[in-house]
């Protein structure tokens, strides 16, 4: 073998043939899991100095492949750095390009280093970035609820279940019901980034290593919690990208909800909120059409996020032990979950932040019905068993609805056949209110107990740890 | 509206603000939906055709369309055809280059037509054309069957269930056990396309056209079977896509199996087969290795396309009537499936037809045991009802076990004191050739069996009414 | 082997051990593939006629097994069919049974037949005898949308895209396009069961039969189109079962799509229809509450029934070539398919026969923006190009929003300013009924092509080759 | 009211008219939320507890509820508790029993409450519970790993990776490989049991409570770790549902890897391993047969495992905001999941005790390629750069195989004419126990390095916080 080094050499002594050009399509993994290239570099640079410290490279082989490393970080973060139609995937152009710069001294890099844990390193490294990343733009997102949440103190809204009417509830408890689903989603890529934290550098090509390598401090080196424990294990391991298109696809479920709502309430029937034009687009028939393309978008997009998490989970099931080329399907899916989430958020912060709650089409939805519940605890103040007081009220609901009046608009006999408990002071429950104001327990609606509620939020936004606030899916590609 | 149109102008006039850029990049589909720039120009054709017909284009003002679109179909094809930075899709993306091409008279192909209509229009006819790719490649993979079955018509080979050896047949006979799969492929895509072929266009945006348009005429010109039958429909429906979805799914579920198979086989401890090397991958630390890699891509890209079967039904799910933004997210899934399968379809039959049996590793793999079912036969035709049969040989197995021995080399007093009726002759079943040449019912293994499958499959193979021979990932694209 | 049967003696000659009770709770599959037991023995005595024919069995063993066959037959109409806590499935209860009642003939009734072809026929002839039943229900849930169709003629509502107000369309447009939704599903399920219509028995384990028997006469016998080409094919393909499940995952797709939208129209907000009392349930605390359950279970159980499409597919990927144990996967997710299918259409023809739509709420929802596309259409009228005129009233719009008016009461000089083709006429565009009348082209919401539109509905109706009234789940069981 | 409660009296006082039988039959969920009798119950009597210290139950009503719930759960362990055909679910099946037992106090026991936060609760409860009992599996499957590690200390074995030979490595190696797998899951099922652990009650329908229950205290007594911040979240937050069904899918994902890699090596081809006849079949054709169709049957359920999973996600997908009826879909996915992976765990721990290695099979795989990478670490160890002692390993690999000899039997010249640094000691490298040997790095294969990680595995299995032994599977239900 000469100077050069051509993908055929990088596996290729006992072949005598090329590959044929379809199977090169198949193959070729280079447009995608170039957007590896910064952490490929690192892990090489970490393994360099291992190799160092266990005297397999002298301190000038050391400085040489560090240099030619430095090179091709610069290469990449500068985005000047050139694929070779030639290079198979990221690790091989990197590996080219190094000799390109080192000479031969690059074929000391792979001293009992496998392709295997070289991509499985690599990709852990960089799902622990885009964990932190995605962290950051959850917590980010959280801000703003909470923001929203603080501007509106007092607005009273019509509460749902099942899409009907059920009872008053704040607006600012109702925004802050996705500040917990997003703090879940948030704790669930923490989860998934430290379970991603294991170092399988060391591991080769399945039986482990026979250079003396300290992996522990390889792993610490590289920023990893602790070096895997068994070396098959380790590069046949794909667990952490299923973690992680999970945590995103629980996220893009509730982005979808928030999207649905949101949606129903900009309907010109609900008109609860009216949302900023940059998230609309217009119609290129109607002329009237001002369409939420940007939360229709967010809700479709959850079948794109789940379809990757079934195709990984597919692509993994029944692969007898060992490494198996099934394997690269990890990347595609990953990454465009990634990219797609992380737009995503970017655009829900700024609908959250622009869009305007209608106070007056929010109470005019406020029926009277919504106090039902309250007539019923009326009378279980009273001592009457609750399931009583519930069928004396739905008996004054149907009574209402066959009279075609409102219940509120009943006599007090009508309310005292329904129930002889009730009394004159009955009319008092119609207060919106009021009936805010009593679900005072933890967790509840009223006003004190949704104050404790965003004072519990905001001290859970100040813990950081390990969020960056970057979008994950603008850094690190490479042309 | 001045002379040009900005995307702004498509949809724009009640529009004071333009779109935020981060819901620009959520928005934009036309770095995907570029590739139906070609169905998108025939489309309009017709449609200004029909317009014309009706009296809403003159002579003049259809010439002039005429000429500008033949010109962006021939930019489209040459890959000349240049995107803007603010086209929002390939439909506004035309629609400007129209603008620049023919002046005002561009604003008039709108005339009653919506992208909601057009949308689905360019969808369903890039499905047409991709179904028939896929088929014509399905039916040259046949084909490769058919003739590696014909240029073994000898060889017999352990059958397996359950991965166990179960009974001799022929290679022949296994390799056209996927004939049929595809042929079932096969009928599905082109019932996906039949299914495909009714023309939405005329139904504007959800209500129907008020311009007097003959729809039937319409269909006819683009080559769809029918015109749709409702307009809310017409807009909404994307069945289609997941019908080929799901015929690319089941397609990808077989070659999944055959990928199995011959993965099993190729192993050192089958040997039944070897790969050619240009479809096989070294090591790069091994330096030994040589992997069936093309293979094991094509199973794990299996997961891909459930994924985005998967991903389709998702996005349906539980939209309320009328168009809604979501379905924009039917096109990358369907792109990447075709892709896929086009690729995969093309290197499969390059490996069926390069891959080399080996005779003597898959004769040394007829243990004896192959024949127990043969035994259990001869009883019968001894009159000894089935069940006994079958129960007496399971004793022999179980003694030939303990003696450590095989099964045909049991005395004949072994034999009979598993069962009275057997006789001298019995160890002439010791024969797979013998065997095989039982099977002879039809669909069986026997040799005459086999050759009058093969007469259906070559009939079959004949029919390819339809079908085209290139691979449609290849077309259509326009950069 | 003696008179009886015991689940070893099924197969168990070679066997000196029984299997572990876990195992056997993993085995055994009688508790749900007990449903096939009428077509199980309606195979067997389709299988014992081919087995006289070709003289394996003696008229009087004929005689016998017939009489056992029906016998058991009757039991298991007759829900008196009892398991044995030892059957391992259905088929060796049935031929445990049929020993109890023949003797040893029984055990002739196996000769050349293997659990995998009698499993995979038996599947068959359910899939085809459930795809008739839910064809037939199909087509009755479409004779309710025609009639609903045909009650309200005239019935004007506001049309939407993106969940916002469209264009005016007729009701009867509305409900009719659910109508071709449901036919799209009836070809599905018809061409499943053409593709399921396919014999497979005959071909023993996987090498074919070796008993003369007449292959085509059998698969006449038992009412499918033809015999399967290639044994291990036919042991192995569960197309037909993916087939099934996916045409029931689109119809579950539409019928979520009418679930969603009637949710939304039976809001309080909307208030376009009000659903039957016996399709809603009330609030286990909220006495007001009347919510739509029916329609929220079917929505949901989307997922379900996309769950076990999904699990099929996952279970078939990446199988060996040969009967594997993991079909066994095939049965209870198909089989709840059918049962929540079934009991769903059935609740969605009771939904929309008793569901009342309240022409006041539907009146009032029709703003004048909805008539913005009939005032382009003014312009494009008087000669002004779509674009043009797209943009000038969309200027309209925005001027109306800006005024805080509606668009009908703007000044004919606004409408001037717009754009000088605008003349005194214009006002008698707010017309939702002239609006309607214009879309007149085939598959548009004008009172004629909707008339249109219902002649070929009735059409399609009449043709119901094959289907069947009853209801799918509730028949073939034993307990 | 009177003294009893009907279905009817639960909800239904604003009702005239009762549900539709067939809504009826889509509506109750009785026949599967019946095994959350235990959990209901025990929820109860804590709600009854917090309603007294809150004064809305005196004493004796307290008393009289306790009594009464006690009853129940005696009722429900001794599975004696009945279902009335009218009972809707568990949940009113146990409110019209209590009140069979207590009169109109049973009344009292929904103050404040509604089913909403009741069903959530039981569900989180149940989720805890199993949770622990899986997890309890999980550690007995590992020591059994860790058993069969220890028990096979010096077993040599091909490692593969694409199922072509690799390197050596120790069986015990191998074995442990699922160890760690098995951790994760014990980890993720754990993680999943925390979050679950949130509570619920009191929380209402969606606004919270108004009755000054503490729930801080409610929450401890039910052994959460707390109380939920949100009470519209906690009512309609399915994610801990999803987090299990995902843990459980990645386990599903190990066992479906385990099972085929021990299909292979139990195939007469390998014949690694045998399976115990306790776990196989034979065939109801083929006398011979023994077939892994425990292993089989487990590679299997990973569709219907990936298929709940994809179910409740979809059915999740695009919920409005409040609790919807869709969400009853949660459960019977969940409980098939836990009776699935319960006896799928049992049984892999038997087979694993069970099986026998073959070590003369194993031996007998041992060919001398596997020995390749060592030859180029012998390269390596006289200072070649690997890239080039790979290709010349590779050189002489081909040479072999030209040859049609084996790599060991290849001469000196041919090694020093591949590269000049081969000397007569190259000879040794042909020793896996030396192989081995080497790979002395942690996670590595050599002995001393899977000694450390047998004491590390050890270590794990002492940690078993809050698991139980117990089968979930067997517990809970009620007839």
């Amino acid at each position: 073998m000469g100077e050069g080094v051509s993908p055929a050499g990088l596996w290729g002594g006992r072949f005598s043939e090329k590959l044929s050009p379809r199977m090169q399509a198949l193959n070729r993994s280079f447009s995608f899991d170039c957007r590896l290239a910064a952490v490929d570099v690192r892990a090489s640079v970490a393994y360099a100095a291992a190799l160092h410290r266990s005297g397999w490279l002298t301190r000038n082989e050391h400085e040489a492949l560090k240099r030619g490393l430095a090179t091709i970080a610069d290469e990449v973060a500068e985005k000047r750095f050139k694929a070779d139609p030639e290079d198979e995937d990221i690790h091989s152009a990197v590996e080219r390009r190094l000799y390109e710069l080192t000479g031969s001294v690059a074929g000391k890099l792979h001293t009992g280093r496998s392709r295997n844990d070289q991509v499985a390193t690599d990709l852990r490294l960089y799902v622990m970035e885009t964990a932190d990343a995605l962290c950051g733009q959850l917590r980010t997102l959280q801000g703003r609820i909470v923001a929203t949440a603080q501007a509106h103190p007092d607005l009273i809204m019509p509460g749902h279940t099942h899409l009907q009417p059920a009872q008053p509830i704040l607006f600012s408890h109702w925004v802050l019901s996705f500040f917990w689903k997003l703090q879940r989603d948030r704790e669930r890529f923490r989860a998934a980034r430290r379970r991603a934290a294991v170092c399988p550098l060391g591991s080769g090509a399945l039986a482990g290593n026979s250079y003396d390598l300290d992996r522990d401090a390889l792993a610490e080196a590289l920023g990893f919690g602790r070096a895997s424990e068994n070396s098959l294990d380790a590069v046949e391991d794909r667990d952490f990208v299923g973690e992680f298109l999970f945590a995103a696809s629980l996220t893009q479920v509730h982005l979808s909800s928030l999207a649905e709502t949101l949606i129903l309430w900009s309907s010109d029937r609900f008109s609860f909120v009216r949302l900023d034009q940059s998230h609309c687009t217009g119609s290129s028939l109607m002329p009237q059409k001002r369409n939420p393309d940007a939360l229709e978008l967010i809700r479709g997009k959850t079948g794109r996020v789940l379809g990757h998490l079934a195709g990984l989970l597919v692509a993994l099931k029944g692969l007898p032990s060992g490494y198996n080329r099934d394997l690269q399907e990890d990347k595609e899916g990953l990454f465009d979950t990634i990219d797609t989430l992380s737009v995503e958020l970017a655009v829900v912060g700024e609908i959250i932040e622009r869009m305007e709650m209608d106070p007056v089409a929010v109470a005019a939805a406020q029926a009277p019905g919504l106090l039902a519940t309250d007539l019923a605890d009326y009378l279980v103040r009273k001592g009457v068993p609750f399931r009583e007081a519930h069928y004396a009220v739905g008996r004054l609901v149907l009574a209402s609805e066959e009279l075609g009046t409102s219940i509120d608009r009943l006599s007090l006999s009508s309310y005292q056949s329904a129930h002889p408990a009730f009394a004159a002071d009955i009319f008092a429950v119609f207060d919106v209110r009021r009936s805010v104001a009593q679900r005072t327990s933890s967790g509840g609606t009223a006003p004190q107990a949704v104050r404790a509620q965003l004072e519990h939020a905001r001290a859970l936004l100040v813990d950081c740890a390990g969020d960056t606030q970057s979008e994950p899916g603008t850094k690190g590609h490479t042309g």
